[in-house]
């Protein structure tokens, strides 16, 4: 469904500068490809040379932001933070799915299932004994769901997801499709030649607001809790071992992995590929760079790079001084030489 | 159905030299473990030496490759090329599994769903709305396919593949078990102290001939598509970030990660565990060594290596100078020693 | 169901220290966090200092390990091995779940299956042709074994674990969800501009006593097998190529990758993220420390780091070096600097 130019500013809270406030908007693109009925953003000044001959209708830009060359047949949609208003308008543009109520008939229900009111349980999820489902909450076609997990209120669970037992999922958690929360941690003690297995009796606790990406792993805790904050969001493929503690509003990119009994700040930042030894301390707002490699705690409000990482000027520096290896041998060679001279004439003179 | 030598033969376009035309061959094997019945083939000559003692009745080899004592009961199945003749015999002799038309009673089709002829549908498949099938096409049992995703001719799905919503994919795709295909891409503006998801109304498009790993991502774009050219290849555990375009015939080896918006070029080749940064471009037929992290733009036909990773022999100089550092430092110190007798015997010598 | 401190006490070998033999005990916990009605360990000095304000009701602990300021309300559970004892604690206080004979009317078991006694087969799980499935084994909702599979006794399968045609598994085998097992490797040879597949025809043989971890791949055998010795363990998310022998209690940490045809030593170490490259040997007993990349053979025995890893002695010094390189850069150019100096001045003496 379309909407007028007029419509979208107004419910962007954005004010219109140009073209036909009756235009009608379709969709939302990038300023590289918005074609005529798209509306797209300009928030970068790299890309300002795309909007001379963009045929979008529209873009939203920084009240500040100052532009040439707009064609007539687009509207500058002025306000004070176009990256927000331009996410309003791509969920009033392109709504997400919306789920009713509904029990699919092929979907398993163990004893003592609690669902609350517009929960919606897709083909082939099974649900096992003493779970309990908040309203709104989505549970996809094929998702798992084991004994006595709690989901909160307005989560999606997408297909395949598995969700081990005794898991504790808030509000407004969306888990992606492959995602494994809550299976056994890594832990065996070394006995008689053998490996032998820790119990892994614990559970995972999952705050509200968080969103988990698809075949991303959650070990459970040995014994008690591995914890994800408020708001954290973790991407795909991301491994999180057992009885980490991770923060709120976290962000862990993917392919990073998190070995076991980690501390990880409020805002830390891991970036992709990064890895944590275990026991390890990120601190508050720390950022991790990607590929680095943390064996000991990091400060807060610092960056680290590099395996092992270091303070990232201390890397960086380090990096600048390898590059000047290769010369620095020649260098030093030549001056062995310029001494082993010196010396000669030293003796000569003497 | 074993066949006999002579047959082998023609089917592959072999000489035969030596061994028994009527000889039975069963099966395949490595030139280090064939046996009585089975064909095999020699590349290179780091193997030549199994060869004397082989069992096998009959051997791909190129027409120039020399080898010396070959088991009276062994043939040589000269050829141009023997490991494309090898593939034809693997393939003649290990018959990949054939499906016929079928749909499994315990699958879920939506509405609208478009089965072309001779497709197969497992147990438990899930088939979304408006969804369309090419024929030949083999959807195993538990995968999921979205809605409004289109699937062309002669199509793998492996079992518990989740295909998202309004993803494209080709002819001959091949889809293993686990990946995930047009998931959320990992995008978040930070306003007020929390990541507010950027909308993932992407998908993801994926041309003929492409072949996708085990519980690999490839994540949907945020607006437009993510894109797989034709004949690329990816292995298990890579993740692909949204909006990154990857070229035609392109490799990517197990547990790499290509972040978001990048340009993969054709041919290119991501060795095991390498990583690409946001907004780069790899150019056609570069290389990106294993385990190296690429933060800028690499240039068409080079190889880098290392993280940050450059050029491989400015790398490979460099992982030399490395090598020679601690040494160095000695070097150094006793420099500092000789300049300073030099310099106070300069002194007495005033 | 409660167990009295006496009872516990007995079931573990331990003598009782102080305390109450008649306190009941509910459950196990780590000493930084154990209440009233709980069992716990100490057996690391680091946290000595915990169990003065612990209110444990129990805490095992090795026979000579010295401890101040014991509670009145806890008693010490003298034992030779304190770890193991603890393990037996947690196993009877959290017993596993447990599974008795039964085939969910939801699953699908093709032709010619064979099902020992008291086997679990869960909803929706898959079982191909021809399988057979040792007695005790638990095969849990949804997960799929594809034609051919062998599976001993007593194994446990996960929730959408994935095991392809062909594989063979040993007794006591605990694969989780997501675990693909048996999928193609990757194997392509360049021709006429594209990569033509080799036929993957081996399979996957996985001997007694293998945990394997959440979303981990192990690809079939290009040919013949790919091997997982007795006691092996492996993390999550780690990708194990094509013709890889790993030996017997072989421990593998989370992100790991072996590309292919490699052998790895009984009781090698392959700590987190790290990568080997094909074709290579990590002796009996090697450890590749985390994040290190392994290009060549590792020798029996040995530790190696970094990537390209080298033996860790080496790559600690070389670390040390780089640290001092920045520094070294400043002194070189001191010396030169100086050399300049003494050079003019021999100059002008001359």
């Amino acid at each position: 469904m379309p909407i007028t130019l007029k419509e979208l500013a107004d419910f962007c809270d954005a004010q219109i500068e140009g073209g036909n406030p009756s235009a009608l908007i379709y969709s939302a693109a990038d300023i590289t490809s918005a074609q005529v009925g798209q509306v797209t953003q300009l928030t970068n000044s790299r890309y300002s040379g795309y909007i001379k001959e963009s045929k979008a209708c529209a873009c939203f830009i920084a009240n500040d932001f100052s532009v040439d060359a707009v064609p007539d047949t687009m509207a500058l949609l002025r306000c004070s933070d176009p990256e927000m208003a331009f996410i309003k308008a791509v969920s009033l543009l392109h709504p997400a799915k919306t789920y009713g109520q509904y029990i699919a008939p092929q979907a398993v229900l163990e004893a003592n299932v609690s669902v609350a009111n517009n929960v919606y349980i897709g083909a082939f999820a099974v649900i096992g004994e003493n779970v309990s489902i908040g309203e709104h909450s989505v549970i996809l076609a094929g998702a798992y769901i084991g004994n006595n997990v709690k989901i909160g209120k307005h989560c999606q669970i997408y297909p395949y997801a598995v969700i081990y037992d005794d898991v504790v999922i808030g509000d407004n958690v969306v888990i992606h499709s492959g995602a494994i929360i809550g299976a056994d941690g890594f832990g065996y003690k070394f006995r008689n030649h053998v490996h032998v297995k820790v119990p892994q009796v614990g559970n995972v606790v999952i705050a509200d607001n968080v969103e988990i990406g698809a075949n991303t792993c959650i070990d459970r805790g040995a014994l008690g809790s591995t914890t994800i904050g408020t708001g954290s969001k973790i991407d795909n493929l991301v491994q999180v071992g057992h009885n980490n503690k991770v923060g709120k509003n976290v962000i862990m990119c993917g392919l990073t992995g998190v070995s076991g009994s980690c501390t990880i700040g409020d805002y830390a930042i891991l970036a992709g590929s990064s890895g944590i030894a275990d026991h390890v301390t990120i601190g508050q707002g720390a950022v991790v760079m990607a590929r680095s490699g943390v064996a000991g705690d990091v400060a807060a409000g610092t960056q680290v790079f590099g395996s092992p990482a270091k303070d990232k000027r201390t890397a960086y520096k380090e990096q600048v001084a390898i590059s000047k290896l290769p010369e620095l041998l020649k260098k030093v060679k030549l001056l062995e030489e310029k001494i082993l001279a010196l010396e000669k004439q030293e003796k000569n003179d003497d």
